[in-house]
């Protein structure tokens, strides 16, 4: 559990409200097994959030790409802001080693599930528009979102293996295997989970209702984290 | 056919960028057909326009109401920027009289098709975003969006028309009359279209896939109609 002073260090914003800050990273179920503390959780955060991305993102495509049409844009926007990205974003900031989380609901796998790290980084957002105004958001989002769209992340039917390999072979040869880790459910809803492993070395992971999609997952989570690491 | 100018006179804002406007008031067909004008069409601002009304609804809700939990504040906005609360704003500005379209475009009855009606007010929103900025974009809302908000029109269950009778039997007993003016379509698809008649006078249109809901709409645009003239 790490504190939110090193969240704020992290990415160089010191919150004025900084009760915000905790809402954002508090669940109900934390709040209900702690009594005594006063506080709220971060659902409302999350809704105001939601919209303050729609519009920051809108506005940015807006402006990027002056000759695209509408029916582009939304569909892009939509690739934005959808949960798969918002996993990503968050998970490249490690947003959910911030939350706090009651134990009943740790225990069931809270904390990893992905519909709540997607809210998580909605809820910051959100928290970060009311403490510090939409342009330390949009600040925020040059680093964490905006390059992403720039290398094209969230373009249609991107290949992400493709990409991947293309990214790693600039450097030479090179070794990508897909790891099935696991593939549960009936055969209707099946999960499956991947590893994957560049020269033998364990990346990312990636999840998908087929092995294709697990793979294209992992390919890209790692395509951002290796993007990340570029641009900082 | 009415100016650009008196739109401004109307909601008191002079647009320091009128090209913006002009854009957002322009249909695609109008400039096929006038080949030797320059321009651009509303489509991307109509885009832009939906983020802005989105964030600033969420914003204006989310400090209107602090006790309500994110669910029930995610089903009021839903239903503020629904295209059918979208019509009810532009008609209210009888935004789609300034509306340039192609001959085609309007002998087919583009003008008066309710998803046209819709995009125009947030073409425009999107318009006044870029060239006015956000404040001026709240300052609007709160004269034609958050007062309806306010009186309750877009919270869960409403029956408009029960809320219409109440509203009109304040000043004594009343006729409110419902005639059917169409029934169009298969039995799957019918489309019904209505007008109220308030002491044999005729008042508003409402159209929808059953009678009922069709009475509802008309019932509903009476209420903004008559709430409008209380606020001016």
């Amino acid at each position: 559990m790490k504190t939110l002073q090193a969240l704020q260090e992290q990415v160089q914003i010191t919150f004025k409200q900084e009760a915000l800050l905790e809402q954002a990273f508090t669940h109900a179920s934390y709040l209900n097994e702690n009594r005594t503390k006063e506080g709220k959780h971060y659902e409302r955060l999350e809704f105001l959030g939601d919209a303050v991305l729609e519009l920051t993102v809108s506005d940015y495509l807006f402006n990027r790409y002056p000759e695209r049409p509408e029916g582009q844009l939304t569909k892009l926007r939509a690739a934005c802001v959808c949960e798969g990205a918002l996993v990503i974003y968050a998970n490249e900031l490690q947003l959910s080693d911030y939350f706090r989380i009651g134990r009943g609901e740790e225990n069931a796998g809270g904390r990893t599930r992905e519909a709540l790290i997607a809210d998580i980084f909605e809820a910051f957002v959100g928290a970060m528009y009311l403490s510090e105004g939409i342009e330390v958001v949009r600040e925020f989002l040059g680093k964490v979102v905006f390059p992403k769209i720039d290398q094209g992340m969230f373009e249609a039917n991107n290949d992400y293996k493709t990409l991947l390999q293309e990214w790693l072979q600039q450097d030479g040869d090179i070794k990508i295997v897909y790891q099935l880790l696991a593939e549960d459910g009936p055969a209707h809803d099946k999960a499956f989970k991947v590893r994957l492993f560049v020269n033998d070395e364990p990346q990312t992971f990636g999840e998908g209702r087929t092995k294709k999609i697990a793979e294209q997952a992992a390919a890209q989570a790692a395509l951002a984290a290796y993007q990340t690491k570029i641009n900082n």
